[in-house]
């Protein structure tokens, strides 16, 4: 019997920064996950760990990694770990670290941003991915989102779909569409400015999203990606994964009243997932 | 034996309404809960359902309660659930509606807010609780947010605590200080503008934490209570759970590093949980 | 102003007790909650905290006092938890403890159970509640199970309820029904043989649930709550809490096809909630 | 821009099915996920959505064949839904099909189980995946458990790892292991006696976590993964993801006492995690 692929590594390893810039203080909350392939079969065979970094210093690693480098978005600190550990330690042929950072603003009191007071921007967080493989030489970096809450009341159409023994739904040409975005995208290079490219592609993403007409959430997907595509030159593509959070109108008739498009039943389950990547070129780097 | 306090009702029952004025769509998303109270031993003792109205005709009652009714606030429509069950169901002694909404807010395009396309506006939900109990003609009415999250980087101590044998915390006077808040208050009356006072009431208390020397969370707490019932006179008490979301300083002594109140590890478990209520006046009606 | 109940303490102390009797091992994995009450006024008006045992030496002290006390059940500990917070602290006047035990049972290899490893029971949960107030003199002590999943396929009817404008349910004289059960019951004394009246009551209302024709969540509540009692002498009450999970008919006959209480679909949302206490006495002691 | 990969399906979609063999049911409760790719461009591309199943069709179609098929084990059923998608919609060229089973055990009474009442036999759930694609003729399947909890509090040793800057743990000979067990394994064939397999692979890697005295986690995957080999010929290669959920001695000096493996912290975050396939061959198919 073989050992096939094997990876190990540390997850929620939550990490909290804070950058004292005088009185006004910039806040990182980071959920940090490390993964590292390599040399590491002996410890597998024989329980011989002479080549394994444990867990723990991968965990301790991460908080002193954040103390010793400064940086203004998490995708700068995914590349500094991600290379660490494959500088730093032989056996480690590959390493993979995808962070993952709280939503903070600042409070607004009489009209002013707060100094050092932050409260919950939305349950979505940033995302940021960075691979580094011994060898290669190059860091493949992504960024994204994750968890983006949207619904419209209205300018969502869903009809002409297959019509057979299954189907049981009707042609509608007004109903709610609420989604709870994901998106990943590839950087082209280590040197973007990760922050202006995160911001300008979540514009984009909530721009195409009110104002498309939408024919279907796959329509919608593609006019997405194109839209991210055409607002940041420093990506290469993004996958998209829209789940489809069905409102299902409330049938009324029965108590003699009339829908109008007003009162819905919202349901987490089942709900359609729709998927995605839309790219530059025919074939992308992966 | 005997058949004590008995109770039943519907859970979970969510509902969207969608109020179309012209292109201005307004929305919720409401989270309901009916708890029934009366004479209904029958049905517990020998299995007479006749006097049991079914948790799924609730579930109807609240989506048709909520077409045929206009309203601005949950407050409003738990009102109107809260008489309704009374008033229709001669065994119905006591009702009890609780009413949790989503947070959601226009997405903005190009700098305009939109009208009928919205994005989460955090994990927090507004909150509203009424009761109506036969022969009573009053309705006890609650407001709230539940799951506001707040952090501040500085600006509070905590030291001076007993110290024995299970204390190991030293006193510190700067930390970091997170909690997710959990506020409800009670309304004087069924008039209010429930909209306006929860408002004001969130601005006083978000404002509180932010500008406030804080020597413990119990002080905060009283300061915003304090601030609440000033900045909004149609309410007579608040309570406020506030759970202490601990962030840890990391030790970097290990590492040849120094703590300067910017690593953390950031926990969810244990929590302090630190409660309390602040009222007008000495005796308030529960 | 006024300040009126005010609590606090610490949740969520994840305790793991290992009782090494030579190769036999017994494990506790215990959640812990300690709530406490008195005088802390000056805490919050003042941040005077010199009367607070801070929330972080509570935790500790639930460690040390698992280490220090040898116990067969989490009642035991928890009536040891709350009277040390009272007899060790003056400004404390009340100490409430919950302890929740998490379900392991021990793994057959070969038809033997092994002495120290072990595998997940199920969902469920141990449940423990202790409360001692100074110059009371007696503990208050509840035991209980929480989150007891029971789903049975027949021997279950729901008809003849209110029908009116709100119902669209049809009569069942043949139904799935499936809940999450939590009971809480009240020990008579502090000297119960608390592991074999837990044992006694789960096997009272898990049979009960089975043997049963049930009318109604309502008849069944009742019946559990007899059975309950008559199992076990050394409870006063019990309280349950019975949500209604719905399994609701697959309408097939737009396939051609006949239910034949076959097909459901499972819901978690929404779910009626029924509720009773059961007491041996007409004024049971809260 | 181009659309590469793209795919949608449906989630969540939550089966149960009774089947009534006289008095004596058998129950199901699956929740199922289908994943479709193929020609669908023009939906993302035009909104043209004619070659498009709704995902809602998907839906009912998962029930209508649970109906009309029969299945001792959700693999059968799983193939049975993969190839049905591709065999009857000519712009599907791939179909995945993902069923997770819930752990119902019949209740005992008085010693017998129950014919139709049952209870949870823990948070793992049973695991089935096929996939079918046009032209391929051939269906491949896995099985699998999810979340299968397992604790020993002895024969575990961790030691002779990395030391270095990054090192704060300390060797040890005796330690807790935790840890919440994720197999999945590949069929060699589709006629395999998939409950048969199931039950001896899981066997194997109980077995195996109770008798191998551990050297690491690493070391216990791989013993894990030869026994289920060994176990169960009808599998290929098996897949394990092996978080260590750490209980942490609590450190018991400040209280003046000592530790003896005896009062640990039980925590979810972070945790190590740990994978690795082993498989029959050198090159095992994906």
């Amino acid at each position: 019997m073989e050992l096939q692929a094997n990876s190990y590594g540390k997850s929620a390893v939550r990490l909290t920064k804070v950058v004292r810039n005088g009185a006004r203080h910039e806040l990182f909350e980071i959920d940090a996950a490390v993964t590292l392939e390599g040399d590491f079969e002996s410890a597998y065979r024989d329980g011989d760990n002479r080549k394994v970094i444990a867990t723990d210093s991968i965990r301790n690693t991460v908080y002193v990694l954040a103390k010793e480098n400064s940086f203004d978005s998490i995708e700068q600190l995914a590349v500094v770990i991600a290379r660490h550990f494959v500088a730093t330690y032989l056996p480690v042929r590959r390493a993979e670290v995808v962070l993952e950072q709280a939503s903070w603003r600042r409070i607004e009191v009489d009209g002013k941003s707060h100094d050092h007071a932050f409260t919950c921007d939305g349950p979505q967080r940033r995302f940021a991915r960075a691979t580094f493989t011994r060898g290669d030489g190059e860091t493949a970096i992504w960024g994204g989102v994750k968890g983006l809450l949207v619904l419209k009341t209205t300018a969502s159409e869903w009809r002409d779909f297959v019509d057979d023994r299954y189907r049981t739904l009707k042609d509608t040409r007004d109903r709610i569409v609420a989604t709870r975005i994901d998106a990943e995208w590839r950087y082209g290079s280590a040197d973007a400015n990760f922050g202006e490219a995160s911001g300008s592609i979540d514009a984009a993403i909530l721009s195409t999203f009110a104002m498309q007409h939408s024919l279907g959430v796959q329509q919608t997907l593609l006019a997405m990606g194109h839209a991210a595509l055409e607002a940041c030159g420093v990506i290469e593509s993004i996958r998209l994964d829209l789940p489809n959070m069905h409102r299902i109108p409330f049938n009324l008739e029965p108590f003699g009243l009339k829908f109008e498009n007003d009162i819905f039943v919202a349901t987490d389950e089942p709900f359609g997932m729709i998927s995605g990547t839309v790219s530059r070129t025919k074939e992308p780097r992966q």
